[in-house]
């Protein structure tokens, strides 16, 4: 069993990641608006899982503490939010072409076209990270989730509610939260129509806000 | 006809009170939670109004250059995001308490039990605040607009569309608007259903986080 | 005997000061510059006192635990440092003025003109600061320290070595510090004999990268 | 001649890769302290030159506008500030050991042996960065700077006042700013005299910080 100042040294690389990750696809937001062009992200957020979630998650898959680093792909996460849900695969793309360039992807879920029983929406990409820190070099994994705002609302509520039950949401709860889903998917339908009228007015906005 | 610098100088306060307005209303949020109690409070965003979009409000609205500071309400703007409809008046009335101490409320608006033709919905509160600078006291207009992270998310869309079709949007767009503020206001209402059980659920969750 | 929570909780009116003042005054540098005026403040930091120092600190200047929030007066720190010895009387006046508005000045020390027997020069002021918080409405002791960068410098090697000697810094050693604050005065009478002529080079340096 | 825009184009690369290399180089610092050791970085700061800067610098030193990328290589800088002279070598090592993984040591200059006729000290390394952004991978020049605070100090107002006089600082300034070349020195001679204490004393300062 780790004591926990090793898992906190465990814990620096993927710590460090997430903070370059971070600064990497912030700055593609504010690249496109300086080539005044639409970003398809509209934020990033980015987190170290905690001790106690990874070993909960561990006990939880059947994954040996000894091979965390190698199984649980999510240690470090990466979120990015879209407006809409066209932007979610121009992210994907552009997760694609720096592939074997600052990091490699492995493979990745469209739980978006193949939402999950409980409504959560997402896009996931799992990819192979070097960092570099005061402790030497190591690759680690990470995951990004890519989605919009109504799907990121959504999953946050029923990411409480899955903590708060262990899992085992109730049934009349689990029938609540389908239905927020589908407003959810509804609103995300919605917007996306009116889109591309979005896009170009927003660039509009940002250029004048250059000057 | 002020000149730039003239501009500058006079939107110093107004900057300051953004500051200061942020830094005491996110702090809120972490009092809350370092109290092990639910925040009614998600995120806190706030903005001076650009040069260019005071003049086009003095002159949409009628407003002597002269009288700017008097009569235009929402040159220093904070915003207040939140989880769940009841949250807003929570964040209403942590403001009255607060009247007469940092800040005097003058007047508000709610946009969510009367919600303006276009869709939009908020509750607007206009406060008088002191603030100190290098250029000495004085005391400004700040307009506070609390909103659902659903009801943010329609009225960012419609700002877009409102300053690209110089709030001439056409009909058919107008009619997109409402259906996905309709979609927006559905989304709230099923995520208030399950908010009893989500405001439990987020105080377990971050209780165990401190520790 | 309080108990962590208790600690905690006290502290929070405290670290919302920090916040405050931090955002108050490092605002000072950049209105100054806007204005293309110089600035006397190069930089703020603050920090609330640790409980472990807070209750070390009481053991060692006989304070009542009782006591702590009338008698123990740098709970709340704030720091401005300065580029020029002459800077510090400037922000001292700075805060005179505020005195009676957004905060109180009770008394301060000068031990620039009367420098600490171990070599420790800095200018203090303690003021009475009302803070709002979720808790409600509480007035805080606040202790600002005012100096040069080179008296930050050393007071900084001072005070890690205090720490490490509990207070009881061998005689070589303080001997060592004593010259080394020789050193550090030195370095500021020798910058402050240019300081004119930098005052006006920094203008205009700084008017040029507004532009 | 290029304009504006193609300038700003240009230099988004030089952005990306100065927010990397801080995030970078600040995360060292705080590995350190993570792992209960001393840390030679103080604190991290970069920028890239201005371009009114990088205009005036190519003319000055008869750089084709065409060849700035090959040739100009302070363009995006990293600056490390260090408590005690020893450190500063600790971070050439800390470089050099990095070469050939997330960027490549061109070459270095040591002002601190050979210190500059002005006074101006220093340890200078070009880097070759390959940074990916918006715009696709390129690899830039980079210069760090690292030197101890005491250095940083003279450097900043030498560098106020050579651009007051646009490089021709009058004969009674250059001597004065030589004197205070010497104290500053002499600051750092008698910090370094007592730098085995002090490191001793920050850990167990930061070891008990992190309980």
């Amino acid at each position: 069993m780790k004591v926990i100042r090793e898992w906190k040294t465990m814990l620096i690389p993927y710590e460090q990641a997430v903070e370059e990750l971070k600064v990497k696809f912030k700055a593609i937001r504010n690249q496109y608006r300086e080539l005044s062009e639409y970003s398809p992200i509209e934020f990033v957020t980015g987190r170290v899982k905690k001790i106690s979630s990874i070993i909960e998650k561990a006990e939880r898959s059947n994954i040996d503490l000894d091979r965390i680093e190698e199984e649980m792909e999510d240690i470090a996460g990466i979120r990015v939010m879209c407006q809409f849900i066209d932007d979610i695969y121009r992210v994907v793309d552009l997760i694609h072409e720096r592939s074997g360039k600052d990091f490699e992807v492995l493979y990745e879920k469209d739980y978006i076209k193949m939402q999950k029983e409980s409504g959560y929406k997402s896009y996931h990409i799992i990819v192979k990270y070097p960092v570099h820190t005061a402790l030497g070099t190591k690759k680690i994994l990470c995951e990004f989730q890519i989605r919009t705002l109504a799907m990121n609302f959504w999953a946050t509520i029923e990411h409480s509610l899955s903590y708060k039950y262990k899992s085992q949401i109730p049934d009349n709860i689990k029938e609540r939260l389908r239905n927020s889903a589908i407003a959810a998917t509804k609103l995300d339908e919605e917007m996306t129509e009116i889109s591309k009228e979005v896009i170009n007015a927003q660039l509009m906005f940002e250029e004048k806000s250059n000057t």
